[in-house]
């Protein structure tokens, strides 16, 4: 019988890592989110036991329950990158506070940003996207920003699962609102809109009616849609693309009932439309925190999405662990072969395997 | 420990059951199918025996491997039954065969037909697809047809995971092509995409641009869009959908290289449209029988999809598994609770839980 458990961290390093992102120390906060996203099974424990510290000490909950996450997603071009740069000075000015928000809370000299990436196709589309912190020059000089490119592992679920978990570390950090910023390959938008309180999808604006390569589905998660460069020669094909997508929500099937999605253009560059896409942010977080069943609509599905979280990863780590155990990953691409070569039905192949599986009482 | 493993069915037992499906026998067939959906375990087991001896036999694989195996997919009211009936007796009488097929092989006194349904909604729409089987009165009174209401037990994963181990019996069986109906609650038809060589969307013609509820990332998972209905009054209707259709697959990523979907209109009722039909189907079917790399695309396509078949059910018994064990249910329980209440993360929780999951060498 092999163990598959984890080693338990030593409780004082976390701790003491922990201490330090409770008081705001970029370095540490830095190193918390190597570990998380090392590859070392004893460095990810170590950052687990990061974020176990963060969530049970008092501020570092309060700071996260506080924070407001803004997925921005969009084909490569886009401008994502310019917009997140713009986005983000506005709101270390202006604020995008909810209309319900506790008076004092939104106090600006309290405003922290984190971008963080999700990119798992840098290699397909020739570049990181954050790689490269000169994309968000203003952003990375100001001491108020935390920006974070992310190790590009290859894998969605890797990137992924590290994202989730690194977005309330930079909260507990202090950093309360973050902007999680990902190329649509498909899975990615849908496993960043199952990590953020928004989810915002930006395009630029097209010749004639194509959506340019970008998937329906992906519309259907979007909780804004930003039509980027509407300035120069552009503003009357943004208007068009506005109209398009306009239409392409109008034969979507809502996400939320509390919430219609709209469209909207703007210009990262000239700063046009920059204010009214804060509003449709404090619009939709004033939604997001009001009260439904006894908890904000925020604290809901923040509850779902650690669930299914749980759920998910715990999935994919026991295939993982399948298929990297010592003693299983033969029979695994054994049992694998069998069934793509059809001399196996899945279901007998799986009993099969099942059978290896035991749990410890 | 507990072990989790599965009793072996009775080897000969498996083999009578198996023996009579071969030899075509509707009850035995109906029987396996029965103990294959059944939630008792032992008669899972026997099911999946029966399927095993299916595989293991020549004539069996030859059977299997020479099918075609379309998905009937789209919202409730959309015409499918009734389409079924019409496109199975067409069937019948004119065949699908590909153009590459060899001599012989489309031999029309061989011809075969089985309807089965995945139909996890029926709760919702009101009433099973195919619980009535006076739904399809022709196809049920013919003997060349085998029907299989499929019992509505709830939950999609139930449903499907049965399915994909019926088509192959009922194949083994001598039941050629076969027909998948499902109605449209979108995890349905990714479902039933995964098992079927061609899935076809059904609409019915619609009033204004409206796509009717039809999510769009159904759309893209379309071989082919029938707009049904199109007589009488509705000619111009569906003409219009076609239209509307095809607007919404120009604006989709195409699913694959070597096949365009297109949008054809039909009325099961007057049979305009059925041989055009029947033609796309043949032409799809002539396109999956080419090869690619050393393989036709069907069978290239089939054996992806057991082995994603094989993964997703391994994953999803582990996780029904963790939940159902006595050992285990209501740690996990605790866990999902306090990960929904945010008092810890899910990456902790995932690894408390798989530090009790063992391998056995």
């Amino acid at each position: 019988v092999t163990m598959l458990g984890a080693p338990r961290a030593s409780s004082s390093a976390s701790a003491a890592l922990a201490a330090a992102v409770l008081r705001g120390e970029r370095a540490q906060l830095a190193k918390s989110i190597t570990v998380i996203e090392s590859k070392r099974r004893d460095h990810q424990v170590l950052g687990a036991g990061v974020l176990a510290h963060c969530l049970q000490d008092r501020r570092g909950r309060a700071r996260i329950e506080r924070s407001f996450r803004v997925g921005v997603s969009g084909p490569p071009g886009a401008g994502k990158s310019t917009l997140i740069e713009t986005l983000g000075q506005a709101y270390l000015r202006d604020g995008v506070d909810s209309a319900t928000m506790a008076q004092g809370e939104g106090d600006a000299s309290r405003r922290r940003l984190s971008v963080l990436a999700v990119d798992p196709s840098s290699n397909r589309s020739g570049g990181s996207i954050l790689g490269d912190k000169t994309r968000m020059p203003e952003l990375a000089r100001d001491p108020r920003a935390f920006i974070r490119p992310s190790p590009s592992r290859g894998t969605l679920g890797g990137v992924t699962r590290s994202t989730q978990d690194v977005i309330p570390l930079c909260e507990a950090a202090g950093f309360d609102f973050t902007m999680v910023e990902t190329v649509g390959v498909g899975q990615s938008e849908t496993a960043v809109e199952g990590m953020v309180d928004m989810f915002v999808l930006v395009v630029s604006p097209a010749a004639g009616d194509e959506l340019q390569g970008v998937k329906k589905g992906v519309v259907e998660l979007a909780d804004l849609i930003v039509v980027n460069k509407a300035d120069g020669d552009f503003v009357a094909a943004a208007q068009r693309t506005v109209s398009d997508y306009g239409r392409a929500l109008h034969l979507t099937t809502p996400k939320n009932q509390f919430w219609t999605p709209t469209v909207v253009s703007c210009s990262a560059v000239t700063g046009d439309g920059i204010p009214a896409l804060l509003d449709q942010f404090r619009a939709f977080r004033t939604v997001m925190d009001e009260e439904e069943a006894g908890s904000t609509r925020k604290q809901n599905r923040r509850a779902q999405q650690r669930v299914r979280y749980l759920r998910t990863m715990f999935a994919d780590r026991v295939l993982d662990l399948l298929a990297d155990s010592q003693h299983f990953s033969s029979e695994w691409a054994e049992k694998q072969e069998a069934v793509h070569r059809g001399d196996l039905s899945p279901v007998e192949a799986c009993d099969q395997l099942l059978e290896r599986v035991q749990f410890a009482p």
